[in-house]
């Protein structure tokens, strides 16, 4: 589940009421449900819809894969894997046949390459096309990380490096860091974690919000992709990197061990401080930001 | 789920390989995964789409309702109860905020009625107005309700009257009808069971296949709506009323029984007898007519 679009999912979840089964509703990457005694369900869903996330001349197995992406990629900032998703489609009628094979041989690639049973779906015709991805997946009690748990003191850290996503094209593909994701909560204590979607400078505020703390990030040791501006690197969004806090021993373990587990760099980017202090940026010239959330948002 | 397009859905689902942990894919009204000891999880998703399920004067409340009623449908059809939901939402940038929110509350209404957590979503900007609700459920194994249980001999039942959906406006303000399913598969041994959204006469054919299957069914025992004829009554879809199959024993026993639980009137209308009959309706004359499969298909 996107962020950006915090405004409107609040308004349609103001004065919700769930019920025990429901542990977390609405506010993180997915919902977290009752399971099983070891396990919750974990439920998200991505839309993805043309003109506006892609082109008719972008390459339709790109647009399937990064429909299943995107929800695979909420699961992995939970936690937990995927096991189950179901696909509703807007199909012009006017498309060819092949463009259409082409989506679904995307979808069924990657949810074959993440273990995602594909369980159902519906079909509708639709001026544009539209993917829906509604994915459910499984995560241990033990390893879910939620944007909530960020401790004061915890080191900040991120996946792979931030900015141009749309330049280089890695928003359309991109791989989910579910392996990543996995080798963290199976071998360190993970306080909080999510997906960067929106641009950090969006995204660290979920944390700092719901885990009511602040930040403070360093440019020098910020990941910026080939050529990416700070700006980029910040706000640009679609980067699918992972986000996540951890004690400053753990930070320690995770620097030594976790290259012996993925290939995939973790920088440390900064540390949680006291709420009051928001989200401050030290530019390279040591001069203290203060960050908004701003973040790419679909309705700004 | 759609049943309608199943081509489009078969085309998708084409050599796809799912693990144990599906027990029944797509092809059925949910499907049906593992969960706990005692129940299956049920997975389901519906779109809607302006222009093509309902226009911009349509009472934004009514489209919510809509949206989360589909879904419903299908979990009722299987014998089991809704529980969580997630809404991807399309939402042009034009559009008043008054008509958003009249979804939404549509939305929460119709959650709160039955009983669904609403857990989570995303909203993107779109140029026509695309709600899709992906609905997760729960059903006790021994109520599992499937397309393809169906036996020789066996009475075919549906609720409520057919046709003359759209004209009356049913299809945006039809009860799912799931208190009627409850009392089904509490109380009774249903054999097949599946919602009706495409037309029995497509719909049926979906029990038959599944089934291996025929049936034959009398024009002058088919509950029509008020002033539909025989051809709305059959084919033109959005009724949302239940289609099951049970032996004869069980036939007498609801038939006595179930006015006692549900006001909601049920009609035998058939019977299911061997596959090389295919679907047979006797009409008033007392005349075999052979029915296709034909339904609304959305992209006929």
């Amino acid at each position: 589940m996107k962020s950006g679009e915090f405004t409107l999912i609040n308004r349609l979840t103001k004065d919700i009421k769930t019920d025990k089964s429901v542990i977390i509703g609405v506010g993180d990457d997915a919902a977290v449900l009752e399971f099983n005694k070891k396990e919750y369900l974990l439920l998200t869903c991505d839309m993805l819809i043309e003109d506006v996330h892609f082109l008719r001349k972008t390459s339709p197995q790109d647009i399937g894969q990064k429909a299943v992406c995107c929800s695979v990629s909420d699961i992995a900032a939970m936690g937990g894997e995927p096991k189950w998703m179901v696909v509703s489609a807007g199909i012009p009628k006017n498309i060819k046949t092949a463009y259409i094979d082409g989506i679904y041989s995307g979808i069924k690639k990657a949810a074959a390459k993440f273990n995602v049973n594909i369980t159902g779906g519906d079909t509708v015709s639709s001026d544009k096309i539209v993917i829906d991805i509604s994915m459910a997946g499984v995560v241990k009690k033990n390893n879910l990380t939620l944007r909530s748990g960020a401790k004061l003191g915890d080191a900040i850290f991120v996946t792979g490096a931030l900015g141009n996503s749309y330049k280089t094209g890695k928003h359309l593909k991109f791989t989910p860091r579910i392996k990543e994701a996995q080798a963290l909560v199976n071998n360190f204590k993970i306080n909080s974690m999510m997906d960067i979607s929106d641009g950090l400078s969006g995204d660290l505020w979920h944390i700092l919000e719901r885990s009511k703390l602040g930040a403070v990030v360093y440019e020098k040791y910020l990941p910026k992709s080939k050529s990416a501006t700070l700006d980029a690197a910040l706000s640009e969004g679609e980067d699918f990197e992972l986000l996540f806090t951890v004690s400053k021993r753990q930070a320690r373990r995770i620097i030594e061990k976790f290259p012996l587990l993925c290939k995939t760099p973790i920088t440390c980017i900064g540390e949680i401080i006291k709420s009051g202090f928001g989200f401050v940026l030290i530019d390279k010239n040591k001069k203290p930001l203060q960050i908004k959330p701003k973040g790419y948002d679909h309705f700004a």
